[in-house]
């Protein structure tokens, strides 16, 4: 038995979230299909993030165990070829594939992971459309007001104001390394994109999609500058969560340097690139 | 009576081109639906380009007249409000529109338009996939190689032999200004993303599909660096055209500085940034 580890890219547009469920089209139903096709037995695969339905990836990671005999670095193009022309899924695609030795897992090993959140004042292009939030009411100095609202996030804390109902998570606590807003030039159009981006050791349910709900009403002025501290201190759940089609997984990270996802600072600012 | 003129962008993917047609879904007849309801009387929109089913703008022009009394400044919004919320026509954008005078002309007043077509060798990322070729048999130098071909096509010469079947051109002389492939580092994937670029006064039906067609071949090392001359001066038609997915409209140019496309060299290699 040998085990692979693969990084995994997707759009999450048409998929009810990364884990399998009755009656609806999952990322792990789809990739173990291919995977039990190409490996010639029934596989299961364990995701590094559980991304909700709508939900996008860059860089989710993966393991399964095997018996066959496929060698590795054929692995990514198999999967992709079955995906595309027998599940008729080119919305999901892994990017590399690699042995790894049985200590690996995607989930628990993980140490870091990085979410990025995309929203723009202007009418998105309609090339961006399924990937960007418009949010018309941002002010003209949303960014800055949302990176210092952001700051106090920063650090080992109890989220348990952000964590969606029906969470099992035994502890709310959760460590933030990094919490910000990147400007990328000329984005949907007119204006500007934002992307607002944050990096924790794991994440609560829904997490990302409520930090970020609230950051963007502070953005639009329509709650004070410190409404994100309040609700974590105060442990007051925000009303709102952002849409899910704004979100990526954007970056896995393990101790050993095996990444999932574009490196820091490599990307132009859109997703794929 | 006043003239307007639009800047437009569409994702081609969900129409059968922009020529309105009976019994399929145009860019002309969505948009112009958008505007009769807004403009509160029938109107007709001629484009500077009609591009074929499944090709995408990021520049399309396009203008119409009106006696509406809706300010221009406040068109582009109320248009793309129209289309999103009306028409469910997400895919179709509005970027910029404003009062013109009675000679402006999309269509017969442009004297430059551009095309981009992209193709990478990679399988593409899922959310470039609906927007790039994917080429597998491309060589590691087919950009050099393409470039090189696509060099003899600068210049008036008659484009007979890249014209689809059916097309009613007067005729088919054509001035190519530039043609040339541009490599995107990082784009989809592990691999770069390729994109050829062609700028002429005026293109015949499916004219760059066929050159990018012959070109790609090239690259792939399946027909020789002169192929394309060839073609050309022997106006022998190559039997290959590109698919219509990678192929974007991607700036028209007026002699008043009027413009609809990004600026050349502003982006940053993706189309809608």
């Amino acid at each position: 038995v040998r085990r692979i580890r693969l990084v995994l890219e997707y759009d999450g547009t048409h998929f009810a979230g990364f884990q399998r469920q009755p009656h609806a089209r999952s990322v792990q139903e789809t990739l173990e299909k291919a995977l039990s096709r190409i490996c010639g037995h029934p596989v299961q695969a364990t995701g590094a993030g559980r991304t909700d339905a709508g939900v996008h990836a860059l860089g989710q990671v993966v393991h399964f165990d095997t018996t066959g005999r496929i060698p590795p670095e054929r692995l990514a193009l198999a999967i992709n070829a079955v995906a595309v022309n027998a599940l008729a899924a080119p919305d999901l695609v892994v990017r590399r594939a690699e042995a790894t030795d049985a200590a690996f897992h995607a989930r628990f090993g993980a140490v870091r992971r990085t979410y990025y959140y995309y929203v723009c004042r202007e009418t998105p292009s309609p090339f961006l459309a399924r990937y960007v939030l418009h949010e018309r009411r941002l002010a003209a100095d949303a960014a800055a007001r949302m990176r210092e609202a952001l700051r106090p996030l920063v650090g080992t804390h109890d989220f348990a104001a952000f964590r969606a109902a029906g969470s099992s998570a035994r502890t709310t606590v959760r460590t933030v390394y990094d919490a910000g807003v990147a400007e990328l030039p000329g984005g949907a159009g007119a204006g500007a994109l934002l992307r607002l981006e944050v990096t924790a050791d794991a994440f609560l349910r829904s997490m990302v999609r409520i930090i970020a709900g609230l950051a963007l009403e502070i953005g639009a002025g329509r709650e004070g500058p410190d409404a994100l501290s309040r609700a974590l201190f105060e442990r007051m759940r925000p009303k709102q969560t952002a849409p899910p089609h704004g979100l990526f997984l954007a970056r896995v990270e393990y101790p050993d340097g095996f990444r999932g996802g574009p490196p820091p600072g490599t990307e132009c600012g859109w997703p794929g690139r």
